[in-house]
């Protein structure tokens, strides 16, 4: 149970991570860069990214019993906002965390299965 | 298409309105009442109903690939926070308006699935 | 009393309108339209204004004593992104309920100080 | 500037950790609590906290120009939330983190005022 609260304080956090990182990278590095990096689709990616992330970290810190749904969700979009990001320059480090974040969700979402 | 959209933004009009009355409904009647009505799990419920029906709707504004699979998790919990109404005084607005909310989620995942 | 709340009511209701418009403008026309529709600081306010409006219908939704404030700021922000929506074409709809929305929360923020 | 941008960063975490912290506490402790804890304008204050700090961590994470005054009012909501704080059992830790929020965020709104 320790272990579970600890792995989903950590979940969280990356959560959190995840979602400042995508916010920050779409609304200065892709609107800055322009072309590729400022494409409809991408763009979207990167904010749904960031919201599902918020949505995922809150329902996680209400003790939601619907959290694990939510982050199964997090957990997909964040793989396609990384594979998204691995088409970009300069988005090593946003679509690092998104792996990380996607790994995370993913374990969340089958220990509380 | 033409039809497609017009629901879509049915749908958005939906979450919106199911987002601020649970929202209310949750900061005003329910803590007021306190008893049944502010015990953990209903308040979660609410609270959880709010922040999905909000993040469904501005997926389906951004025109979000997966908005799908968060509809459909949107309705699961409009169910849930439905039910949860359904014992309680006061709550039957909030509770039908939930359930328009599932209803409309529910339409919106299967048409695009 | 009862014309208070029916003002705050409808300024909520407009708040989410403005919230969902933004939003919607800015993931769909601006980024598809690209050059000054995209640009940074363009999107950004776009981005702002949709996040303030959510904020400012929540805290009159919760009956938060801080509503007024929030409210004052929405105003700002709105009159803000309705002025950099009246440089671009296609944005008529948008800079015009940004203005109806500032109008609005300005009263709320008067009204209730 | 360095300066600046690595002073800001520690406002956004800051913002995310009051902001977390405040929404489960909300939900979790005080619900569970009940009485006092459960109070309506203590729990309104814990959720308009919560939200405030989120929307103050995006602004700055969005490198917006209207950060300044979203800080201005999230360093006030938090001394309210942490004085509220302090009148409850076991709220020593949302207390503390709601006051160093408060101070973060004022120095943000005065160094780029």
């Amino acid at each position: 149970m320790h272990h579970l609260l600890s792995e989903m304080q950590s979940c969280i956090e990356t959560c959190q991570t995840c979602h400042i990182t995508c916010l920050q990278m779409a609304a200065t590095h892709c609107l800055e860069m322009g072309d590729a990096h400022a494409e409809p689709q991408h763009m979207r990616l990167m904010l749904d990214c960031a919201q599902i992330c918020a949505t995922a970290a809150d329902f996680m810190a209400r003790g939601s019993a619907h959290h694990t749904h939510i982050c199964r969700e997090c957990a997909e979009i964040c793989r396609a906002c990384a594979a998204s990001c691995d088409a970009l320059e300069g988005m090593e480090e946003c679509a690092a965390i998104c792996r990380r974040c996607a790994e995370s969700c993913d374990a969340m979402a089958n220990e509380m299965a």
